[in-house]
């Protein structure tokens, strides 16, 4: 389909008008919730995990048959300054992976059911050094939160987002500054593992990035000079999520920097959005707590490509799967207690 | 199968002559997730879960395609004192829920691709009261160890354990800290949610439990004195499961007591197990500690039935899919940075 805006101004009308969760069908799962064969509250997070779901989906007993996760992958002008462990080249490299399905998003996709989807922008072409300039003009950075709005399938009923970039925890950093305050220093972490220098280097980067775009003035315009294409892609589409109603499981620190570019324009924009997991990249905890959500899941993964947030997945399944097909206490002719 | 052994010695002499991992199996794992394609380390907990699943299996490159979930279901002569916010007849009432699938336990293992088998022990004999004589003859406990031991499909390629009895979370913070030490107070939580006063009484209970039968000498003969029918079936399940070299995950509380009564009596006998969750049940981090082990996942759940281990599978069935699934750098023509 067509994206519904065309400059950045339409995005922020759309922010502006964002529906909600279906109130109806939260309470009936509420309701329903405690009649279920099991004492009060002993599916911990699951309950209002569920429950939250199903007032997303609009059904007291929702079902999951169609999540889908989106990978994108872009390419950064800040990567030639050395602010990775790994050659620029490995962006593309990865996506041929992802297409082969030799990549641990493939197997967690694949695990849990999820139907795969690969987008690569424009990667022969780098966003600009946000040292110099603003990453992407305001054309580009349309052409990128297109592409992610319409990569999400209407019928999908749960959505992921993840992404491949070669420096993009760098941009992701200096996304996150911008939005939160703090120092770099607050936000840079090692990513795929950069040493002591590197780290030097990532920050020294960051501070040049936040002291020329330092009149960005709301999430949508700090995400044109400081992000990355694939990080637009992924507000696009978490955006796109919000008005189709399909809730989102957030990945980790890149997934959320493109977030909370969303959240710092409209504080509601991810009332949809569960936070998959905790990442060990250096700062995710603090951004989690900037969008004020807790993870489900904190296994030590800092991989990106969607991977912790797929994992969730099943715990996101379980949970709706245990509010849509357990018996209550009548039915069961179990007596309450 | 017939079991191994009729007496508690025999299960001794089984418990000092436990199977160990496959080294050459582990080795080639870890050889081969330093290939894969990504950033060393950046899977977390799910490399070293994968690789000791290998391990477990004498496998490099793994398959889960059987997971199997036993649901144990006994009664208890102490819940007659009140120790429970539940009427004993709930045990046998849940019993039919699992068996006509309205359980959580049923959705969690239908989400994961689990068998689920139920086996109900004697529930209209509840084991005496261990206030007044040890819980199980040793006949009883044997028994009740065996259909255990039975109970676990030799064709499994993964094992949780979980229960039913009202009652149990009584039983098993008596046999913890008979097992591990500390005072009642340390390992008495609500169970399925009673109030002050049925806190105080549990206290009670177990301390009486702890002073009759301060005498047994080792954990299978706490587990007799002082545990359930249920919980000696786990036991048996997992000391089983050990001999199969099929790797177990432990659900909450009452599933690591049972464990913790071999441990106690041989200290490597959980090396095949990984502690699927934490539960909210008072003390279970406690108990996780006493066993060394830490759990994948902590999402408030304090439900029994082997819920929470079960949603622990899909973390499991996402990290040997990605062991075993993912390209090497070499295959997939990655820069290996």
């Amino acid at each position: 389909m067509t994206a519904a805006f065309s400059t950045l101004d339409e995005v922020r009308d759309i922010l502006r008008a964002l529906p909600e969760s279906d109130a109806k069908s939260f309470d009936a799962a509420a309701a329903r919730n405690v009649q279920l064969t099991k004492p009060p509250g002993a599916l911990g997070r699951l309950e209002d995990l569920a429950i939250w779901y199903a007032g997303w989906r609009g059904v007291a007993t929702p079902k999951i048959e169609a999540p889908q996760i989106i990978v994108f992958a872009g390419n950064h002008g800040i990567a030639a300054q050395g602010v990775s462990a790994f050659p620029a080249e490995v962006t593309a490299q990865m996506v041929l992976n992802f297409q082969h399905g030799g990549a641990a998003i493939n197997q967690l996709a694949a695990t849990f059911g999820a139907k795969l989807d690969v987008h690569a922008l424009t990667l022969e072409q780098p966003t600009a050094d946000f040292t110099q300039a603003p990453a992407m003009s305001e054309a580009e950075v349309i052409d990128a939160l297109r592409t992610g709005w319409q990569a999400v399938d209407e019928t999908a009923d749960v959505l992921i987002v993840g992404e491949m970039g070669i420096g993009n925890t760098t941009c992701a950093a200096a996304l996150a500054a911008a939005c939160f305050g703090g120092a770099p220093a607050d936000w840079v972490g090692r990513g795929t593992g950069v040493d002591d220098a590197g780290l030097a280097i990532k920050q020294r980067v960051v501070a040049e990035g936040l002291a020329r775009h330092a009149t960005a003035h709301d999430g949508l315009e700090k995400l044109r000079c400081l992000g990355g294409r694939e990080v637009a892609a992924m507000a696009g589409a978490i955006l796109r999520a919000r008005l189709l109603r399909i809730p989102v499981l957030l990945d980790g620190f890149i997934c959320c920097a493109a977030a909370g570019s969303l959240m710092h324009t409209a504080p509601d924009a991810l009332a949809h959005c569960v936070a998959g997991h905790l990442s060990a990249e250096g700062s995710h905890d603090r951004l989690l707590h900037a969008l004020g959500k807790e993870p489900l899941l904190s296994l030590g993964l800092r991989l990106g490509e969607a991977s912790g947030a797929a994992l969730s997945l099943g715990v996101l399944q379980g949970a709706v799967a245990c509010l849509s097909g357990m018996a209550t206490f009548a039915e069961a002719g179990v007596a309450a207690g």
